[in-house]
């Protein structure tokens, strides 16, 4: 069996997956920016690639019979440009960095150690019981409210259950006995969005981005929003609209936004020194914005939890087992021949 | 009945109990620091006072039955110079904001968040995956362990529960049947802290300073922890050795500290504009440690429900009921009859 990985993949867990899959495979790594007849004849002989990316312009793979993304995000992948007998898997496991990140990120704007840092760092106890100060903010009572009840919504909501936060979501297809259900209060189909919008202290964006989610959270909907309210976003720039949420932040007419995704991105063959702002705005002179680089999931050992379902898959190919994580069957294939 | 409110208690919150405590009560606002016949004239018809300090050289309070704390530390209390028929209570109420702020640094310590947010404000990259960046830490799989395992511990335990940590606690009576305990994979007592140490990346400090406690982590208990562990103290500076916290800081013996409570404070009376570093080492030069001023469980309704709970004990003291929180009871009063 032939592997190609190509792009985007870390070489140390390409050659451990390479030992892990035994002598019936032969890894070869690539880029998309290989010479048209390297890459041409590589995808020629493939029985499997891992990759984020994939469009019309590819050369034919014929014996393509598994496209396995390395991540759990599917935007990147023109699924009519898929050979018609090759199933598409994607991988998760970044649940737990990414809720981590979640509750981090609203816990901070609560508490603001790091504003406190700063300040005693240089003896002022301006916010301590001593002297008096202001009190701090507390997570216990606020309103999360998730767009998307996925993975990584009901991961960061059993993490929240226990800081006595009320919880909603809106979901495509809301499942009161499905998974976690019990964690939200208020769970409901996404054609009531509007409706869980003004009660929200935090808005958490976890759905993925399809053309029914671009643009989601628009204007309207972020002006349904209490002046105090965050968006949080961990999922894909695009579903929050962008000159909006700039707009929204800007004045104040939200409490402001922690951002991990973005509208614009670096170049990946560019270098890690180069600069990239992350939009066409300024969000960067705003002090009620948190901005982070695409790595609320990017954490220590996503890459291993990942490989580890990669691998499994590749050995299900090759053994004609059942295929985990599975977006798209191969054309003929019974749907639900999929794994859980 | 005459309450006697001194120093550190919120104007506002002293009229609203009044006002709760209704027509039998006279509520008198004072300060430690006023003129020795004003502060006498007080004491002497005092039925309850509500302050967080006792000490020796107090005039006499003869008709005093309650010496209620508005906090949860007793350690500016001279017990024996509190009238033998008085009672002392305390409040707590603080275990929400305080475990929050456990687990805020906890998450930060692993993830970073404000130093990805500084760069990416200069449009680095550095931190996401866009450019193959290093991963960031997870609270997933680490040991946190916890030397007292009281209010504040147990509610830090119950939030912690869900992100996957190990736990462990060293307390003064360990009880397995006891409540949060099965959140706590090795439970036990105090004569066991060292062979805690060595296995924990977080050693957090809930326990009381009392005259045991005081130094119990010195420089021989730190030279135990792993060279990534991290101390994390919201109870009372003194617990942790001042000089060899410093030094195992600056010397990356361990990982750092995070330090809510100090060896130095602010002059209560010399308003708010002061400055005091707080401690005699620059605990500010050093980047492994996070130092805030002694605000961990001062959070958005820590007054108003500490203050439900002293009105509550008011009210109980006027009716002759058992009191809550009772740290010691009047001389001959049965012990028992305390409140839960």
């Amino acid at each position: 069996m032939n592997l190609l990985i190509l792009d985007g993949c870390d070489e140390t867990q390409g050659a451990s997956a390479a030992e892990r899959l035994g002598p019936g495979w032969t890894v070869t790594p690539g880029r998309h920016s290989d010479p048209p007849d390297v890459l041409a004849s590589r995808l020629a002989v493939a029985d499997a690639a891992v990759t984020q990316y994939w469009t019309a312009d590819l050369p034919p793979a014929p014996r393509l019979r598994l496209l396995q993304l390395p991540g759990a995000g599917f935007d990147a992948v023109d699924l009519d440009a898929v050979p018609a007998g090759c199933a598409v898997c994607n991988v998760y496991e970044h649940e737990i960095g990414i809720s981590e990140y979640i509750v981090a990120a609203l816990l901070e704007r609560e508490i603001r150690i790091a504003r406190m840092d700063s300040g005693l760092r240089r003896g002022e106890w301006r916010d301590g019981f001593a002297l008096g100060a202001p009190l701090h903010g507390e997570l216990h009572g606020k309103t999360v409210g998730f767009v998307g009840y996925g993975r990584i919504a009901r991961a960061t909501a059993r993490r929240l259950a226990p800081f006595g936060v009320r919880m909603a979501a809106r979901t495509r297809s809301p499942d009161r006995s499905g998974p976690g259900a019990e964690l939200v209060g208020d769970l409901a189909g996404i054609d009531r969005l509007d409706d869980m919008l003004p009660a929200v202290d935090y808005l958490v964006i976890t759905c993925p981005l399809t053309e029914t989610t671009r643009g989601l959270i628009d204007a309207r909907r972020l002006a349904r929003l209490g002046a105090a309210a965050v968006v949080v976003n961990v999922s894909r720039g695009p579903i929050v609209d962008e000159e909006a949420l700039y707009a929204a932040c800007r004045d104040g007419t939200i409490g402001g936004a922690v951002i991990d995704t973005w509208y614009r991105y670096p170049d990946p063959s560019g270098g890690r020194g180069q600069r990239c702002l992350p939009s066409r705005f300024p969000f960067e002179t705003l002090a009620n914005v948190v901005m982070t680089p695409h790595a609320s999931g990017w954490s220590a050992r996503l890459l291993e939890r990942r490989w580890t379902v990669i691998v499994e898959n590749l050995l299900r190919l090759e053994r004609g087992e059942p295929l985990c994580n599975l977006l798209r069957p191969p054309a003929g294939a019974n749907p639900a021949a999929g794994a859980p």
